[in-house]
């Protein structure tokens, strides 16, 4: 009998995800009572909760989404297990879309998109720009500044308790968001960061300044967004991901003019399964060779 | 009396151009008998030649346009001055336009604008895609393939004379047209680029591949790519310059859902002064010191 790691994976082992454990030398098994891992894809963290209870020897539980926001309130991260997130897996493509949204706006694409005739010109450049990245130390914040990088931005860093300017001094919040030209949220949603746009943060943002939200709606605070953009407050606003979401039709929002929305399209299925597989595979090898696993969540802190 | 070079600004002597001469510690003049460089923004080259017929002394022309495709059948470049164009002057910002028309085909954003509600993912990713730059040794394609290096695509660089993949073998236009999943055109508009992508080459391209032109509408056969846009030939194309241009209200291109058009826009007006400006001040400058000029035109060539 093979000595590799049993793993069970749920709701239901795709074949993409059967290989990826395979290919990590593991097992796959339906009974929990024989399950060391579990490999679980979506968010029914119900029917985890459940499964979990038969499978009291499952030590690693692998998700397959970076965003924990929706499992920290239940608890199950505090139930003594390894629970690992897909944090950073999809770090690239995120960032990507970040980065294709704020070239949108800045260049007043939009604009150009709804036109059926030759507008005169418009637009700004990126080159030099000040971008303040809300999370900058995560695995989506981190790739964004690669990125961006070729345009010689003047960067500021917002990280979990500060704001470093380039030269790493600290600045309050509202002294950054009053000097930067683009602002990108890259943040994990926690009780620390809901609605951590709001009226008051949007008050303190140049007229000329944008904002990109790649990480959970509810960091924007989706009713001072929609007096931000209708008052001029701000120039403009690209959502991947809203508050509620989906964004219901009639939204006042799809009509704002200066409102670039996504539907959560920054990592599509296609772009995730390579990626997620990936991680699978890495984490499982780490876990039978007892080596650190990659996107462990810090159930303190609920990503 | 000042020994500085005489130059003489047309057709209008704006401030910032008085300012950009002033800086080289060159001296504005108004008699072309005096002048001994011109500096001419625009495109009414009948006026320039009238006025270099009574400057026997002006042995530089220095222009403010990047492309040179509508003086080159004049034959003035052939007068025995030393002409320069603002070529490269201009350059990071037509790639960035470039970068965000590329971004925002691949993730579909012309659609998610038109949107009203909340659709279906999709998009594809920039992430290691093969990228054919054609112009690849020009100032805006090496700017592009910097700009576009932290998506570690695959390049094959399109030169005057051949096209060469990452490890520098030839291969033939067909074929990079045929491997391509972006085609970036930012070639000089010649005899020998005129119509470059037409009917046969479209016909060449993957039906995922995507067209972005930031060079001159005249490189694309606009009827060919209509077809190509309408029979699904290829998947989309992103065009900052049209043939004509500007493009008529009702032509097809406009309500062609798979094509993006912006008016002439990567460089605008406030982009280009400081840039021509800094064009100017730098070649006046090594014009009285007798050190070689930046973006002087090749006769022959035409750019």
């Amino acid at each position: 009998m093979s000595t590799g790691t049993r793993v069970l994976i749920g709701p239901d082992a795709s074949p993409w995800l059967r290989e990826a454990v395979l290919a990590a030398d593991a097992i796959v098994v339906d009974d929990p009572q024989l399950a060391q891992a579990v490999v679980w894809r979506g968010s029914d963290h119900e029917r985890l909760a459940r499964l979990l209870d038969e499978a009291p020897n499952a030590a690693l539980v692998q998700l397959g989404a970076a965003g924990t926001d929706a499992w920290a309130p239940t608890g199950l991260f505090d139930d003594g297990r390894i629970w690992a997130s897909a944090k950073g897996a999809y770090s690239e493509v995120v960032a990507e879309h970040a980065l294709a949204l704020t070239l949108a706006l800045l260049r007043e694409l939009p604009r150009f998109v709804r036109a059926d005739g030759w507008l005169p010109q418009a637009g700004t450049s990126l080159f030099e720009r000040t971008v303040l990245v809300l999370g900058a130390d995560g695995g989506i914040g981190r790739e964004f500044i690669r990125l961006v990088a070729p345009f010689r931005p003047r960067v500021l860093r917002g990280l979990r308790h500060a704001v470093l300017d380039e030269d790493d001094r600290t600045l309050p919040l509202d002294e950054a968001l009053a000097e930067a030209d683009v602002v990108v949220l890259a943040t994990p949603l926690t009780e620390r960061t809901r609605g951590l746009l709001d009226a008051r943060r949007f008050a303190s943002m140049r007229p000329t300044s944008i904002v990109i939200n790649v990480a959970r709606g509810g960091v924007i605070d989706t009713d001072a967004l929609v007096e931000a953009l209708s008052t001029g407050r701000i120039a403009g606003a690209a959502l991947d991901v809203t508050d509620p979401e989906p964004l219901p039709g009639g939204h006042p929002l799809w009509s704002a003019e200066n409102c670039l929305i996504t539907p959560h399209t920054a990592n599509t299925l296609e772009m995730l399964e390579p990626r997620l597989a990936q991680r699978i595979t890495e984490n499982l090898r780490r876990f039978a060779s007892d080596l650190p696993l990659i996107g462990v969540v810090d159930a303190a802190k609920g990503y």
